[in-house]
């Protein structure tokens, strides 16, 4: 169980490093700052020095060759193992653009992911092609508003069959990348059979994002945040026609695609938390040494060293345990490594949190508010404890793999 | 130690409760969703509308007698008790503009206070009249952004005597409602001798809020939020110019009037806090008893159940804890009740917190968006472990009481 | 809502204090010190000078009037209020025979209570009289080694009637107090109708301890303790033959009966917890302050502040939630007070686990040794996690009268 | 960085396991029973049985070549590395007895490991070599009443030459395994220089346990046990005297040797104090499936699925950081591993303590008694949050190890 830093991927880890904090970290500021100034008041609209930074940084990373990690076990790209991406991945989360400028950003990875190992040749030539050359980007539209998600044999936007097409009616949110102009494509999960047995209700289709009848009621805000033009949107279906030809793996299995993408994604958002609550704590540390109170350093006082101490502690578990949910995926199988996955699941997003909530607090009030990154980062995994099942299912499928041990009849 | 309602205070509570829920919630929502519509672009101002709520709820309020709640101890106004007030400052904070409805609302109560105890009749006249009526709006500047402000001795505003003068230079932040257009005085802490004992360096001012010289320099943010029209101001001084007469209590003496000034300000806090932790509860509920998941109430699935209850039993705590520490404030003074202001300065918004985040977890991703006030709220007491001196500080105040009752010299 | 202590009380508690620190300690001491030294080897035996202890503080006891405060709400006694008596209960929970001098220990009230409530002329004179004089002890036979007690309707004593009489056959554990050769009676819940609906299964009987087929098996240990003399009981019952009159309310109405007596017990139990946390505290900050480490003492150093501050605020808050419970039952009885209750018998057991726990680990080793009280503190608050009910059936009744507020179905 | 089960080990690990649940867990129930049945009355006696318990299974042990698997990186024995050792102490953390039946005991192994390192051919030939062959045991003499071991430099035995000798004088307390009849070897850290710099005040002799002048006063209790016949003895230096022949290294290098020793001793007590969370779990699951309450398994119950799932992940983690901590002395040495033994020794004590706490809760009543081994596992994990130096102090190592990197002073 190699958990370590291998020599290949050590190279590539130092050259993501370096091109994360000395070129991607100070044009990412600028382009945050750009977000909303779009002339026609659209805040998901770019403008054009947002996409020449993203277009810029892109080409870049594709000429030295820092593309597309992600596609791991694979004879395309580096064929890196999950683990070594994840020493790739942390760095990346340490800066809001930097995934994207690797191709390596979610929900893109795990769009691709579906469209490799699920898609036929023409949705291959049609959408992964430009989705791997970071030509454009895509969403999954998963989520519904009025059920609850984790439980997702719920979801009930209707796909009813009509000739050779589908009649897609119903309303989706929380579609993250949706509010991008660049996304092309969407992958959507429908109902095709209400009646049929729980996990084979549903299918999975592919669709041109402009498809006729798809409307974009509004961005989902994230504690007040749109976070344009990425976005998260709320969004309707009417009488959307899509070709049956479109369906991954064939109808009522759309189940499976959905396990077998959620898997990778959730352990790619792990490690670019683990990355966020590195760098918060390496804030903490400088800040704590930079000023002074009480005639002491601020890293000095109270119940500092220990907040330091547990934070280091949290992170170097949080990170194990990531490796080993990697180790597990790529010598088990996405399958096999389920509850691992969800171990981190629950772990990375509740001890990053942890970690930059303390960063803020030995900040004061500066570190709530925008002269740090603190507070988006804190917000953004906050919503990890959501984004691809909340803690609670997570830990109910830890707890059921852990009793299965000892009874071979389903707790 | 009555804790209770008393009969004096329960119509009022039951009165402000049901003119919160009837008449304020619902344009309290209409105003926030006027923020930042005002046609010069500037967040800041308010368009007619707001205002328009605002006096007219105050109108209201005001006829009916519900105003100025927090003049506890006096023979102005009710004269009630702080417990009594405790009540009625619950419900206020469950909805934003609530508590300026009454006249009761932050940092405006704790000026007045300052300007009643500690200021001459011409003050009285000149701010406090207005103040009380609801007239104008004040703002309170104390904190820095080049020093930690837990240790206050270190605030570094430099208040110079020229003649019957002082020139103030230098930069405050934080200083919350100065955004407000209706923001007509400031009460201002500087140093006035750098060199003298440590609770002797610092002055406090009062002057007209367009003073020369006072530049707004930014809002700060709040996870991104400007907090528009109340805002969080960063401010810079250059060579302002104050009359001498200005002071409160005189030179020097600048701590005995921010001590004296905090204790009731940071407990009303605590009590609204309260009031929002007892509203994300009740959400809590709803939604558990409103959605189903595996085929039962949200509420009965994992973990709710205690979720739930711990909650509960936290809110109750929390808020006998505040009344107690408000018993002490009616019963032994300010000053003798700094302890106990410390204990529930640090449980409020820790309570609170935690209350809202569980809240936002069982509501999915819907918790933390505009759809419920949950990731308002939230990161309304996120500012609470801040304002008024971190946890940490107020940790400390409690620990060094208790290790006081042993040992006689200072530890 | 008075939660103080009365003028009334204020002088009882002073002595109780005075009596249980300068005279009950040091003879508790010396009886611990006896445990186990009875020339037969019969840990469960007194040795004479144990008994001489017990008896002559008792006498003292009764002689200055500190006797029975437990006897709330009522003309005999002194009438207290059940906050009057918290007081008083917090003070007697610092030393480990302190509540039996003043006729205020477990299980004798609860038993007490029992026979007071629901006992018939014969009974009264035949048990309470004798257990109010603190003569006799007793012990409240319930939970079962077969069965999860916390769903009391699956326990099984099988009770059949025969005549006039009943015959019971099973077994019971945990039975405290059944070790005390005074141990004279016994109040024993059995199952008169398996098959009747789940409240009217079970029947409370009283018998004499000594009656025939009655058999200890073993004492149960608490952490490898025995807590002998008084001692928790494993027993057998085969073919105990029990008069039909000896039946409190009637047949069936076991759940009534139990349900009376716990309320009560329950926060007794809280109360005498949290006088247990008080006394750690003082321990910890004593501690901290005679102790140097690294040049500073020890509570000086590190988390210490915040680890004392803590302790601090959350006795206080557990403090004030057992206050509001007993003033509960006092204003509202039991029944309504049964929520209030179930939050402070979680709420208290765990506060004071953990401060006594941060009170060992503040003390080194030396915490954890028979050269400080606070490992057989720990023991015995651990307990009370289990003793009446589990933590998670109490959270379990504080969450379902929360949510009934939102719902009248039953949840 | 291979944190696996080598190929090497996995067998080992695998007979171990059988050896540790077959044939030793029936024998140490039955050891354990013995303790105190001396009839001399002497708890520190073993009665012929048990040493007959003990030599059978250790020659067995012996025989089978599963024996001193701790001499890691060494060419006698195995040779494993401290990874492969870590499966192996997990292992034998499960049964009380199970570590010394193969030589890998607290705290031989240390002292063994001293006298390996520092050790002269004469000493290793007097009492290593009977160490190695398990005839006789050891006691590791540092821990002094008088002074807070946190801070070694404050221990005060005293030293004092005299010719050829040292005389030393003082008390020692918490010296585990000294109560056994077999223990034959001290290794004694006394102050030779008390006005030397902070580390070289101290000096680490070996001698005879038999050396005149050495009287153990009495056994120290961990909640009230004195882990008869191993023993934490108290005992008092009169005018011992002790060759300087007898010293490790040299005159005031006893913390050279202190540090060189905890370093492993520390690591093998987290492995084997993760043996026993496992162990824990696995009875709260079993037990979780073989009760019913309110009609369901108590594993569906409330909490108790969140429970399950946060044990098993708090365990995996405790264990990769505990196998990542192993590896580092592997690789980098115990100097540079330390920081990571800090971490470890904070992390795993505390994750056992807590998941042996719910797997009691979980128990009810029956978890704290002596029918499961749970209450005797979990005092024993708590003792490990002071041995070998209290949280505290590891964690400000863990603290300024990090903030180390990002200054180059002393913090």
């Amino acid at each position: 169980m190699d958990l370590g830093m291998t020599d290949r991927v050590r190279p590539l880890v130092e050259q993501v490093r370096r091109m994360v904090e000395d070129e991607i970290a100070p044009l990412d500021t600028e382009f945050q700052a750009l977000v909303g100034t779009h002339p026609s008041g659209d805040r998901f609209q770019h403008v054009p020095r947002q996409l020449e930074i993203l277009d810029g940084l892109k080409t870049l990373a594709k000429e030295r060759g820092l593309w597309n990690f992600w596609l791991t076990d694979s004879d395309r790209g580096y064929g890196l193992s999950t683990v070594e991406y994840a020493y790739l991945a942390e760095e990346m989360g340490k800066v809001g653009i930097a995934a994207e400028v690797f191709n390596c950003n979610a929900p893109d990875t795990g769009n691709m992911e579906v469209l490799e190992r699920y898609g036929e040749q023409w949705m291959k030539d049609r959408w992964l092609a430009p989705l791997l050359n970071g030509d454009i980007r895509s969403a999954y539209v998963m989520t519904e508003p009025g059920v609850a998600s984790s439980d997702a044999a719920q979801l009930a936007l209707d796909a009813t069959r009509d000739g050779d097409d589908f009649i897609l009616n119903g309303e989706k949110w929380w579609i993250s990348g949706a509010g991008d102009p660049r996304c092309a494509v969407y992958i959507v999960m429908a109902c095709t059979d209400a009646d049929a047995p729980k996990h084979a209700r549903h299918t999975m289709f592919v669709m041109d994002a402009d498809t006729p009848g798809i409307e974009v009621l509004r961005p989902m805000q994230v504690f007040g945040h749109d976070d344009a033009p990425h976005g998260h949107m709320h969004m309707r279906f009417t009488n959307v026609r899509v070709p049956a030809a479109n369906i991954f793996l064939g109808e009522g299995r759309g189940f499976e695609v959905a396990q077998g993408r959620l898997g990778p994604g959730r352990i790619h958002h792990c490690m670019r938390a683990i990355g966020q609550a590195e760098k918060a704590l390496e804030m903490m540390c400088r800040r704590g040494l930079a000023r002074e109170a009480f005639g002491k350093k601020i890293a000095e006082l109270g119940a500092n060293f220990d907040i330091i101490a547990n934070a280091r502690m949290d992170i170097e578990m949080a990170r194990l345990l990531c490796l080993k949910a990697a180790w597990m995926m790529d010598t088990a199988g996405v399958r096999a490594a389920q509850p691992w996955i969800s171990k981190i699941k629950v772990v990375a997003p509740l001890t990053a949190g942890r970690v930059i909530d303390e960063a803020m607090q030995l900040h004061g009030a500066a570190g709530i508010s925008q002269d740090f990154d603190l507070a988006h980062m804190w917000t953004h995994v906050r919503t990890l404890r959501f984004a691809d099942g909340p803690d609670a299912v997570h830990r109910r499928q830890v707890a059921r793999a852990e009793l299965r041990k000892y009874q071979n009849e389903k707790v």
